[in-house]
């Protein structure tokens, strides 16, 4: 029920706002024994720092997260696990002059409707800064997969109407090194390089661009995923809907499967030369009735073109009046979100696995 | 986290297989004080019932639900709704020659892995047969949503590549009207038209089709959903990927977003004559941050071609050996199960916005 | 969150009024593969039958329940397990005369006060009738600990303030063979002789007794219950106190602790011959920092006096006016609850410590 | 589920050990719209601070608490609130000697047992330093009854067998000013010397005496807690066995219930002068069938002694070795553990009604 909580077994609680003291996480319920330390945690924090490059918001600050709580002697104990990240860099003064203006693809109206109090202040609790307490906690979750042999991945299909062919996923190490080879998190160069001129023509004109994001997993075990309300897309389905600025989400052959006949799209099992059962193809990708097969699992999530952009609009204040928006100057934003969202995306992808492996810890007597 | 209940504070917990002796659902969390009749909820079942026409399956069987607990003198009392379902037109024998064949698209393998055992009688646990549970759940849901003013529909919006026009959602009591004089339940009747050529023309051939289902709900308070991992969203995604068949979830716009500029996407804010605030268009779908602008909210749903055909398939036994897969005689299947899933979406949606009213109820001192 | 529902990982919804057409209970999480048929349910719905004695009230209905889902082949399938236990003879009619009176020491008032609405035909869903549904569940949870070498018993201690003297636990099979045996459920022959007779002096004055119940559980392993707020002592507190007419709980030296001093009251740690640790003696009652040291579990439970009396009472009408409150002739009540409470407590016990067991499963990596 | 969370609406997770770098709590839950500030809670936790006496240890570390979000110009704004708590006069070093014995009535066996590792300085996360952050948040929960009327209120009835006469709880504000008036918190300054006296003399042996506190609301309108398993002293008696050292529970007329007749039991309805209705006595302790009257809500909690003791103790050490505990010299300890829970127990207390009140906002239509 609490609205700051996501997962089940393997559970987190965010907390902070964007111009407030700090943001953090707390992990509950990460079984002890897992080595863990602050290097681990940084690295992925670093993946979705702002200022990596001219596709990406200028914002300066360095995310450091402290381990306050749930590791000793650098391994977990049980205990929650507390992360916490200081806001260094927040200068809001800038968004003073426009708090009473609604700002149009943000969440300022709807707060304001439900709480009748906003901290403006970079979107306050709406700010996409929250994420990165998923990602410090998407840190732990990655390391508890890797033990047992699952490793995730997420990457840049698509920008601006512009596609990458779609990958092999079963050399998922190779794919996510080339992702993160790249300035836009596109693993595919040729690609990339088109979405980058895209990006850059759509800057100059003050607008911004949509995307969508793959997520992958493989080595996960046939079983993981409860066969009703908790099947695994459906986890994921809410998962990746709990981002800012998703508007969609499909697995395997997704909404293609609507236009598809059963013939098609069925995909057969047969036995390799082990006498392992799988199946020939994986349109489903990667799960029957809500459970994982054990072929890899792939979707997709598409994400809105950045709200923030330099172009006037038009709006009205908190009391009805019309008005112009225009940004702060000096405000950061990003020119395509989907970018920066890959790690979000791969972290979510991994707190999800990790609370269905627990979970199946529960299924046979 | 058990796997069987769905919703927070509006919350039901489903039980049954497709041929046990019953299947159900407990309701805990309606408020007291709802009028409510099993007539009520009966005509709801009914929409969802096999046999209405050549393009769903011919199952016989009546639904009939007895209202266990929880109303007294025509109204809910705050107690826990129980709703019984007896399954009576169930003959398991025929499912007997294929009980140990993997099912093309069917859940008997990841099952099997999770549990070791499978009641395999007309799929158990994974029959779409659950979903009756959750109609007669979301009649109370409905009823529940129009105490408050608040009104849904789904309908299908497209078979086989046959797509109808975006229709207007304004007027959804028009809609709908329209939608259950349907056949296939599509409001738009050219389009359906042809829409039931194509299933004939698979049906014919032993195949099926999949197809895209629209929901909608008008009538919404802004401050529905909450601001981080309950956004109305992320709950609505979970909801509809936890129907079997589902592939994909988008709201509003969706992924045509991630085709879109920022300058475009953006819905701009306006006053009406009466001094009301909203947005001038509405391809967010209803809500911005995850919480609702009192806009109308629409999303639309991908489903797979039924994966039960009469076209024989390869698979694999249970123990690995080759066979080849064929459907029982007599046994029932839709060509396409996305007709069916109309009245289970619109119940799915129900649950979703009956449990967001009441938790906004907790927002504000 | 949902008030119907105990339980985190091993999880009951019961569901049910005294009056209505049914009771019954969903379990949700029972893992799969467990072995249970429906003589193992009815052997336990039998203990807390009505008409045994001449100590408990002579309601003649004989409960019997149906398995509605989730076993299959005598084996339970990870799927929910519904138990349906019919309402027979409920003649509701005699409630008509006292319906507008508040019942001393009954929960109309407060029902009346929070949902403005009283199914008041037996008490409706604040009769004892719900805890039928928890005994079916407890005989599941009994047969699962069984599976895993843990025991459990509860008895009755202490009724009108005559006490039994402390039994031996470690033998727990042979307590609660004699338990069974006795018709007010007292291991102790002596002390039972003497509760008979204060239950037969109160029961000739229209009167009713409180009495204490023991529960106890043996062949735990070390590390049940979770560090903070899930400790087993809180579980087990929580589980007690949700039982109608309880008024207390402690565990192991309880109130008697408050009066000890520390050296008095420490267990001191020793290993046996086979170098296995254990505590010498177990003041602690089988917990330290609310995890299970693997000695003997045990706690007690105060039930108050029956509220239902012969004798008259003051009341007034839930309009205020005042009223003298008599029991419709025929009514069934027991003159001292807490013998039929010994199976409802015992089965709390069981799920209580089949949750602990299936949570153990998740501490370590 | 996850262990480290309380509360349903009004929800609660902390972390942190004892000799880590911070305690800290996010709660979950409270509305919008509450005024709060640093000082306030910064005043509760001052209460529960060691070393304001002979009578408990002398810990000089002052606990300040840093709001890290939810807070905006001075109230809450529905985002989850998280309060740090910098763990500063930590020294570790002096456990090491004892980091391999099992302490007597401490939790180090049983965390060993169940995760394999126990962060043993100062008792990690089982030291009774984690409630501080319950009392942190509790000064919250306190913050938000008030502005419904409710106030609460905790304090010494007992230690080492000498007991005050039962108070008067009508006057709830004068109470708790006579007992923040007492060094031991006990509101009966003859029975306060005479327990005082007794701390000294077990002091001097080394040794430590057990207590009972009390705990006491006004108030609460009728309504409050759910019929069935979230009854309001279920919830009280998982909130009071939760806290480190406590034994027994019991409301309102407790375990003396159990020795009374129903005819002096029951409290017989009445109407006032203004013609609203209340029960003459309070023997239920302020609820009938789980929900609240209106009555005062009185409840009393068994704190055993204090496990620390100077004595020396037999023990093992974690390889089963005999050995002989003795503490660390100038480790801190209290001669009576329930002097220093007099904040805490208050705390839980306002917890589980501020759940309760927003619960209650969902009974009706």
């Amino acid at each position: 029920m609490p609205s700051n909580s996501f997962g089940s077994l393997f559970r987190i609680t965010t907390f902070g706002e964007s111009h407030g003291p700090a943001i953090g996480v707390v992990i509950d319920g990460c079984p002890a024994g897992l080595p863990i330390s602050t290097e681990e945690i940084q690295a992925e924090l670093s993946l979705r720092q702002a200022g990596k490059s001219p596709y990406t918001s200028p914002r300066g600050e360095k995310d450091e997260t402290e381990i306050l709580s749930g590791v000793f002697e650098g391994k977990t104990t049980g205990a929650p696990i507390a992360l916490l990240i200081r806001n260094r860099d927040a200068d809001s003064s800038k968004y003073e002059p426009i708090k009473d203006l609604l700002r149009p693809g943000h969440a300022n109206y709807t707060y304001l409707q439900k709480y009748g109090i906003f901290d403006y202040r970079g979107g306050g609790r709406s700010s996409a800064r929250e994420t990165a307490a998923r990602v410090a906690a998407g840190a732990i979750a990655k390391k508890f997969l890797a033990h047992f042999g699952v490793h995730t991945c997420a990457f840049v299909s698509e920008i601006g109407g512009i596609a990458m062919p779609p990958p092999i996923l079963k050399n998922l190490a190779a794919l996510r090194k080339k992702t993160l080879a790249n300035p836009i998190f596109c693993p595919d160069e040729k690609a990339a390089k088109k979405m980058m001129a895209a990006i850059e023509a759509a800057k100059k004109e003050g607008d911004s661009l949509g995307g969508i994001l793959q997520g992958a997993a493989v080595g996960l075990p046939a079983g993981l995923g409860d066969p009703v309300y908790q099947k695994l897309e459906a986890n994921l389905a809410y998962a990746m809907l709990s981002l800012p600025a998703t508007k969609g989400f499909e697995i395997g052959s997704g909404f293609a499967a609507a236009r598809m006949r059963g013939s098609e799209h069925n995909d057969t099992f047969e036995t390799d030369r082990k006498g392992t059962i799988h199946t020939a193809g994986n349109l489903a990708g990667g799960t029957l009735g809500g459970i994982s097969t054990g072929a890899p699992l792939y979707f997709r999530v598409a994400f809105k073109p950045t709200s923030s952009i330099e172009k006037p609009q038009k709006t009205v204040s908190t009391t009805g009046k019309a008005a112009t928006f225009r940004l702060p100057p000096g405000s950061r934003h990003d020119p395509c979100v989907a970018i920066r969202a890959v790690p979000i995306v791969e972290s979510m992808l991994a707190l999800v696995l990790a609370d269905a492996l627990l979970m199946n810890r529960l299924s046979k007597i």
